[in-house]
C-alpha cells in the first residue's frame, strides 16, 4: 500500500466531500433543479471573482477559456500586448497568432515578470493596442506578476486588460472591479477543488463594448451566447454536469471560509513551504525579491549535482506525493509543487518530506528533517490555532 | 422518497460501475500511469468507431467536435453541403457561417431526412463543395439519415464526408472505415455511459489531406495537435481526468457485452419501445416507412387535446422519469424518451409506465397498462434470454 497525495500546481487534491457528490446519479441539466445549481454557482463565483459581472463556465479546460479571451473580443489584424515570461504568457500570444492577431509580446526571462511600467512605454508605443494580455500566476515558474498595478495603467486607455487567473483567483487576492480587470479566467482544478474540465470567465462593460465590434470568428466558446444562456440559469451547450455539481460543494466550503481566509491560508502555506525549502539551502526559481513568488505554485531550482528529472519520478513512484517537473526548456532545472485549493500545513511537511528523502537519494547534501523542522516553526508562529479546549484523549 | 430515472436521449444514466471510479482520488493527467488510461481508452474507441484512424477525445460537449469538424479541414470561403433536418443539422450550419463557409443547406422538414440521391444531385451542383455534413440520429426528431447510402456517395467526389454520430455512434450499427466516412464525432453523455463534458472525434487520411490546407483559425481544438499528443499517450491540454477514468470503466464494460451486442440491444428496445407506443394509439414523429427511426431515441407526436408541454414535467416531478420535450418549434408538439446508453428491457417498461400515467392526467383516452403489456409480448417473443438453470428461491 502506498498512500498518494496530489501535490501538482494543478490538478489538485478533492475532497471526499466534492468526490461523493460527483458519485450521485446524474441529473438532466434542462431542468428546474440544475438550473438553481447554475444560477447558484454564478452569484458563488461573483465572490470569488470580486466582480458585479456574471462568471461563465465553460465544458473546457483552462486554455479554452484563454482562446475565449482572445476571440469575443478581437478582430483580424488587431494589436494586443502579451506579457510573456512563462509557458502560459506564451500560450496567450500563440492563440493570438493563431487567429491572426499583431502579437506584441514583452518578453522577460523565466522567473522575472514584466512590470506596470513597461506596459506603460508598451501602450505608448502601441497605441492602437486592444488588449493587454497577462498571467496573474505564472504556474510554469511559480512567479506573481503585479496584476493590480499592471491594471491601473491599463484602465487609463482603451484597451482591455486581460487576466489568466487560472493558478490565481481563489488563492491570491484578486479584485475584479475595483483593480479594472476586464476579462478574468479561471479554472475548475486549481483553487477551486474540482476535477479539471471547467474553464470560469468573466468581462466587464468595457470588454462588452470590444465584443461588439470583435470580428473573430467563434461559436463553442462564444461568451455572448453563455451570457444571454446564464440569465436564462442555463448553459448554451451541454454542460459537464457532474463537475457542475462538485463545484457547487466546493464553492460552498470556500465561502464558508471566507474568501479572506482561503487567501490567508493560501499565502501562509506558501510562505511556510518557501520558508522551509530555503532552510535546506534550496533557491526559489522565482526572482525574489524583485518578483512575488507565486502562492499556489513554488518552482525550486534543481541543486547542482542532482538529476532534476527524477526529482518528480522519486517522489510519486517511490513516496507516494506527484508534483510537477519544469515544463519546455525548464525540464531538469526547477520542479514545482503546488500548495492551492485543498491545503493546509500538514500538506506541506507531506511534501518536505517526501521531497528531502528524495533529493537525499539523488546526493543532494543536506540535514535530514530540517526543511520539516523550519516549517514547523514557522506553523509555530505564524499559523491561527483553533482557540479550543483541548481535552484529554478519552473513549 | 421518489426513485429517479434519467430517459432523456443524453445525458443518459451512468451506471454505478462508472460513478464509483470517477469517485476516486485524482490521478495527475502527466503521469505514466494517466498515460495508460489515455492509450487503453483511444485503443477502444476505435473498436466503438471501427476505425483504424485515431479517435481523438476533447474536453468540450459535442458541439466542440462538432466545430472541430469544420475549422480543421476548411478555409474561409469553402463551400459544404449540410444536411438538415432538425436541430442539429441546423447548428452544423450555424457553426459553418460563424466561420464564414458557404454553406448549402440541404434542408427537409423535421421528421423526414435528406437521401443519398438528392446529396449526389447536390454535389453535382456543387463540385466545389469540399464536405457533406450530416446528422446519422437527428437527436431532436429521432430520424436516423442513411449514412451508409450517403457516404457511398460522397466517396466518390473530392469531398469529406463528416457525420455527426453523437447519438448513434455506440448504439447503431456503424463503420467508419467501411463506409467510407471521413469525420466522425460522438458524445460521452450518449452510448458512452458517462457524463457530459467529452467529445470523441475521428478522421481519415482524406480528410487528413484536407486539414493541410484549411485555413480557418483553431487552437484549443487543433485536432493535428491532439493526434500528435495521443501518439506520446497524452492530451494538448489538461483533460477532464475523471471524466477519461470513467470512459475507461464504461469502454470495458462495453466491449465485454461485444460491439455487436450494443448495437443489437439498442435495436431490441428501441422496437420494443416503438410497438408499445404504437399500441396505445401513439403516433412516431418520424416518418417511417419513408425514413428509419433512431434506435437511441423515439419521439412521439402529442395527441390531439393533451398539453404537450406538461408531458415531460409531469413525467419527472410526479413519477420520477426524466425525458425530453420538443426543442425549438417543435415544443409542446412532441416529446422524446431516451433509450441509449446503459439501458434494458426494464428501462423501457419504467418509461411506458410513468408515460402512461402522465398522459391519462392529461386527458389522453387509452386503457391502462396496454403499452407496458405490447412491451412485454416483444420482450417474450424476440430478446435473448439468458438460458441458465433457474432455481427456486432460497437462503
Amino acid at each position: 500500500m502506498m498512500k498518494r497525495f496530489l501535490c501538482a500546481p494543478g490538478p489538485t487534491a478533492v475532497p471526499s466531500e466534492v468526490l461523493v457528490e460527483m458519485a450521485r446519479p446524474l441529473m438532466h441539466h434542462r431542468t428546474p433543479q440544475f438550473s438553481e445549481v447554475v444560477a447558484e454557482n454564478a452569484e458563488m463565483l461573483k465572490k470569488v471573482f470580486k466582480t458585479s459581472s456574471p462568471v461563465l463556465t465553460l465544458t473546457a479546460s483552462g486554455t479554452g477559456g484563454m482562446e475565449a479571451s482572445i476571440t469575443n473580443f478581437m478582430s483580424p489584424g488587431d494589436t494586443i500586448i502579451v506579457l510573456s515570461a512563462g509557458k502560459f504568457g506564451e500560450r496567450f500570444a500563440e492563440i493570438g497568432r493563431a487567429y491572426g492577431l499583431n502579437v506584441v509580446e514583452l518578453k522577460a526571462e523565466y522567473g522575472k515578470d514584466i512590470k506596470a511600467e513597461e506596459v506603460r512605454e508598451a501602450l505608448k508605443k502601441y497605441p492602437e493596442a486592444k488588449g493587454v494580455y497577462t498571467e496573474y500566476s505564472e504556474t510554469s515558474t511559480a512567479v506573481a506578476f503585479d496584476v493590480k498595478g499592471i491594471a491601473s495603467v491599463v484602465r487609463e486607455t482603451s484597451a482591455i486588460m486581460v487576466v489568466d487567473g487560472i493558478t490565481a483567483i481563489g488563492a491570491m487576492e484578486f479584485e475584479m472591479d475595483e483593480w479594472g480587470v476586464d476579462v478574468a479566467i479561471a479554472g475548475a482544478q486549481k483553487s477551486f477543488m474540482i476535477p479539471p474540465g471547467l474553464a470560469f470567465v468573466a468581462y466587464s462593460s468595457k470588454a462588452e463594448k470590444l465584443m461588439k465590434e470583435a470580428k473573430l470568428p467563434r461559436f463553442y466558446f462564444d461568451l455572448a451566447k453563455e451570457r444571454k444562456n446564464l440569465e436564462k440559469k442555463t448553459t448554451a451547450w451541454t454542460p459537464a454536469i457532474s463537475l457542475f455539481m462538485g463545484l457547487n460543494v466546493a464553492l460552498k466550503m470556500m465561502l464558508e471560509e471566507g474568501m479572506e481566509n482561503v487567501i490567508k491560508r493560501h499565502y501562509l502555506v506558501a510562505e511556510t513551504f518557501r520558508q522551509a525549502v530555503q532552510a535546506i539551502g534550496l533557491q526559489l526559481f522565482a526572482d525574489v525579491p524583485n518578483v512575488r513568488p507565486s502562492d499556489s505554485v513554488t518552482a525550486i531550482r534543481v541543486p547542482e549535482g542532482v538529476d532534476g528529472a527524477k526529482i518528480p519520478a522519486y517522489m510519486r513512484d517511490k513516496y507516494g506525493v506527484t508534483i510537477a517537473g519544469g515544463q519546455g526548456s525548464m525540464k531538469g532545472k526547477i520542479f514545482r509543487l503546488g500548495h492551492l485549493g485543498y491545503v493546509d500545513k500538514s500538506d506541506i511537511v507531506v511534501e518536505l518530506q517526501a521531497m528531502e528523502l528524495a533529493l537525499k537519494e539523488l546526493g543532494y547534501t543536506f540535514e535530514l528533517g530540517k526543511s520539516v523542522a523550519a516549517a514547523q516553526e514557522y506553523i509555530l508562529k505564524n499559523f491561527p490555532v483553533p482557540n479550543v479546549a483541548v481535552s484529554e484523549a478519552g473513549d
